[in-house]
């Protein structure tokens, strides 16, 4: 299991908002099964480095799908294999420290 | 106000847990007294431009002074300038168009 | 065509010094025989968006493969599908109007 | 002497290209002096981290001073206290590897 962040910025639309367009990404996200987290700045993704990727692919292209012509993505993953890590255990290893 | 997402990844430490690093810099974030929210990825802020950076600088420095020789951040900052938007708007537009 | 460039950080070595790891990612991208250029803070891969997240999941597997348990990967994808964009057209534009 | 990359987003402009924008933030990066390169996908400098954060702070100002009302940036910061870094011996480290 690894870990995702994706922020999907549709360009050339006329408007500054982008919700719509993170909501149809989500959308897709959603029927994929994966658990998930939508954060003010991009949405978390757990699964394999495969369906990570595969989802990713998907979100991607829905603004398209919408007759955006360019579309910006910025993607991070963090794939750790030690240990077994999830959105839960990461973000309360870094609270009982704080 | 504008929003930033920072993430803080200490390099050449011997070890692939990073959490104690994170929190080390999410105390000094709490010293601006700063609205944020910690996510599986990062941390998302909120402030002026000038206030962000100001602590992502000193957010920056702190895995230096645990004697860490290597930082590597991403920052994403989102500034809108036509209308107020803050953390919850921000998820809630996504939200209530899925 | 689309474009990405990817950053690979390998995480929980115990030295500062990642460049045989980037090495390592791209002896994989160059088996790819995409159209890439390496910068000092990450690599430039110009494809399909297929071909460009295939290679990418195997350049982000090859610090595993060394040993490493834990790999940061950034991406940043960007998709234009009104004209054709190249990496010098993209670099081009910007300095005939700098 | 740390290192940053930068993508400038203008976002909420009715077309694709965005040239001319990434253009303006590169006429004012190069009042300071500083040493850059600039990609296909974000311009890469080197300088202290004050200076790059300074720096960066201005250039992401130079699209709203041209009527954007919203921007998206994306910063990398590499910060490396060990050694001397600097872009051509990042770039040739991985090269000789290669």
């Amino acid at each position: 299991m690894a870990m995702a962040e994706v922020s999907i910025v549709p360009l050339g639309i006329g408007k500054t908002g982008v919700s719509e367009y993170v909501a149809g990404a989500i959308q897709e996200l959603k029927k994929s099964g994966l658990k998930f987290q939508l954060t003010p700045m991009g949405t978390v993704i757990e699964g394999s480095l495969d369906e990570l990727l595969a989802v990713i692919r998907r979100m991607h292209e829905t603004p398209f799908q919408k007759g955006v012509k360019r579309v910006y993505t910025v993607i991070k993953l963090d794939d750790r294999r030690d240990k077994e890590s999830t959105m839960e255990s990461k973000v309360e290893a870094v609270e009982k420290k704080v």
